[in-house]
């Protein structure tokens, strides 16, 4: 089994790679910001960019970090290149959530970025995203769809999808993402890479255009645990978003040396997996949890029906509602404006009452309640990313229903206050990469890449 | 200043009182039994009861708690008498909400009184209510007005009436109210008894007709603040009711013993402290304040405006839809079964749609934030518990603008997520008490009753 990443080239992006160039001298910040201007112009057309910066911009960056090359031990993300999804602010860098006519230009960033560029990260550009990060597909935009790096007519997941190519096709070394319903784990998972959806609130959403305010959080792609937790601690902070939550008493993001051995596993009960039909998805995942299992984990199975009933609640129900009260005025303006998948589903929320909405909270009440239950007994859940994987074409065919059968595993994440981190688990035979999620109660992130590192170890 | 209660007829109903009585052997459950029923028949039709026990019924209680007379000690309400706001379920007894048509008798009682009676208490009867719960005032019943002891022509407050004038007439030792917007603490500023309004969820709701799911929480009328607490202690439970909470641990319901002295007291800022033109109110309120500061309380201004702001997003916004959901096909069935102001103000929550109900919640996150930093200077606030009093005949006459008025300093609170000890406060010229109510964050109950009973005893 590979290992995360699709070669050498990508392999030199990893934090670790560059710290170590950094430290001998081997490499500067300019040879990496002039290496990655020459890779993202060797794929061409890739769908991946909204925004590049320009590479005097670029050069001005690495420079000013080579004056500070005396601090760089105190910058934990010192030279460190990073793309960020659309739909989250850059100082002076149009903000378009993939949809033109919305397109504004902030004069702050976002404080995540501002967080990111403070630790030592060089910003390359924004990508490219399903519009208004509505979507696990990442076809609903007009800049095109991202090329999947590993099978060109299969979707590259959504809604982050030019994050997660730029980081698969080792462009950058860690991409920002956003994740309500599973955007930051769906592409992670279609890419061969790590995707961390924190807990909520631990990373501010201020600067981030609002999918479902109650819900939405910044997530990270990058080609380890490590790196993708790096980069979310240079992050977390309490702000003045109402939504943000600081780090509670006594957590810690710091990823601990754990063994497998003895840590209770969940797994949904061996009738409740659903790939839809797809035997390869299916096996890889029994291989995984098989994996686990040898490395001395207790798999435990879990009922995983709240789970489930919890994601089908969060399009299925009000919470469509936040998308429409995020844009109800531009939609209002410019419907035209609109993916028109987008603009059906956003629109259509605007038939849910606050009765509606009060009686899905009560019943996602009662779920949270049965899976506070589930949780007493393990220490972290795996589950697939999502069922299967499908052509760009036959979502075209049928954008609905297919986006809503990838969300399976994702749309109760949030919902549930849980934390996530999507990991590679194999491939499909045509070269398709498949992905395994670990999942933890919210604020247990260190926790849940040190599980994630020790499983992908275990890959050999 | 008198202390609450009054008269002698009252005194004997604390619990201390009783306690001692009990223990020397001076009375017998049977005896209170007995008082209990003469008291309820010398004050004739009063608007209190919606439901009696029958004579019979009670002795029979009173032979069985009478055979335990060895336990008594482990049983910390041995024979104390309490009554049930008539919107909890006791079983075999009718729950009418104050909607007749509504009526229901249940199997099985609320957890919360079948924890009352296996410590031991005396279940007298169901009282009187603002029907479903919905009003300050205690007009809005079929049931008649339950009389205020202080003064016939002015309203016992609301919802809880019944309740709180049960306890006033020392009918009983203590009774259970609920509160969503204020319904345990405004009749307790009414009646001049002591209304604690736990923290949402420390007691479950189940078996209580639902006003709003996400806010309701039981309560407690008594003479004092630490037979509130000790109802409470018995109550507080986990239970299968999703939106129960436990007791988070380290916080505890023993009431310390604890000095004013030093004490941050927060109060609103003088210019925001708002009496509608009820001079006597006003001037209770500061020789309160200026009571604790005596008694060496830190005493410092805290802006009121997210309070204020908060308690106007109660009923101004789509947390009324929580009580159409509650009942939509009841009121769908039956609309003339409801009062018609209850049925007006219901009824008109199918207006609010779920991006409604989410942008209120966007702003209450803000709100709750703002009211985070209040909360960062001070140990626990006091506030006065209605801004005036209102005659019933005014009421009737501009039931819902002088209902919302009568909410101001209570309406926030569980949507802030407080728990509060509304206590007496002195009286106007007229004999009509006044209430002054302590707020702390949830689970501060044992600490706010301590401060409360601190504040009652520099009375003198």
């Amino acid at each position: 089994m590979m290992k995360p990443g699709a070669g050498p080239d990508v392999e030199e992006m990893r934090f670790s790679r560059l710290k170590a160039a950094y430290s001998s001298g081997g490499r500067r910040p300019a040879d990496v910001v002039r290496e990655v201007y020459r890779r993202i112009a060797a794929r061409g057309e890739d769908g991946v960019w909204i925004h590049l910066e320009s590479e005097d911009k670029l050069h001005a960056r690495a420079q000013d970090l080579e004056a500070r090359r005396a601090d760089a031990g105190e910058l934990p993300l010192y030279g460190v290149p990073f793309a960020v999804k659309d739909n989250i602010d850059v100082a002076g860098v149009p903000t378009t959530a993939a949809c033109p006519e919305y397109a504004y230009t902030p004069d702050e960033s976002a404080p995540c970025v501002n967080l990111l560029l403070e630790a030592g990260a060089i910003f390359i550009g924004k990508t490219n995203l399903d519009q208004f990060a509505l979507g696990l597909v990442g076809v609903r935009s007009p800049y095109g769809v991202a090329r999947n790096p590993f099978h060109p007519d299969y979707i590259p997941g959504g809604s982050s999808s030019g994050s997660a190519v730029a980081v698969a096709a080792g462009l950058v070394s860690f991409a920002l993402g956003t994740d309500t319903a599973g955007s930051g784990r769906v592409p992670a998972g279609f890419n061969n890479i790590v995707g961390l959806k924190p807990s909520r609130g631990l990373v501010s959403a201020r600067g981030v255009v609002p999918a479902c305010r109650t819900l939405d959080c910044v997530s990270v792609f990058a080609l380890e645990a490590s790196d993708a937790l790096c980069a979310l601690d240079a992050m977390a902070a309490p702000d003045e978003d109402p939504y943000s939550r600081a780090l509670p008493a006594g957590a810690s993001l710091e990823m601990g040396d754990i063994s497998p051995e003895g840590l209770k596993t969940g797994v949904p009960m061996a009738g409740q997996r659903d790939f839809l039909g797809d035997d390869e998805a299916q096996s890889a995942y029994e291989r995984g949890i098989e994996r686990i299992s040898e490395m001395g984990a207790v798999v435990q199975e879990v009922n995983f029906s709240p789970f489930f009933e919890a994601a089908k609640l969060l399009y299925g129900g009000p919470w469509m509602a936040e998308r429409l009260a995020a844009i109800e005025e531009f939609i209002g303006a410019k419907p035209e404006a609109l993916h028109p998948v987008t603009r059906e589903l956003i629109a259509g929320a605007a038939r849910y009452s606050a009765v509606d909405a009060f009686r899905a909270f009560y019943r996602l009440e009662e779920l949270k309640q049965e899976a506070r239950i589930a949780w007493e007994d393990i220490d972290f859940m795996m589950i697939p990313t999502t069922p299967t994987i499908y052509k760009i074409e036959e979502v075209n065919a049928d954008s609905v229903a297919l986006n809503a059968y990838l969300g399976m595993y994702t749309n109760f994440v949030n919902l549930l206050d849980l934390c996530a981190v999507a990991v590679p688990n194999g491939f499909y035979a045509n070269g398709l990469p498949i992905g395994m999620t670990l999942l933890a109660p919210a604020f247990r992130e260190g926790f849940l890449c040190a599980a994630a590192e020790a499983f992908l170890a275990g890959a050999g």
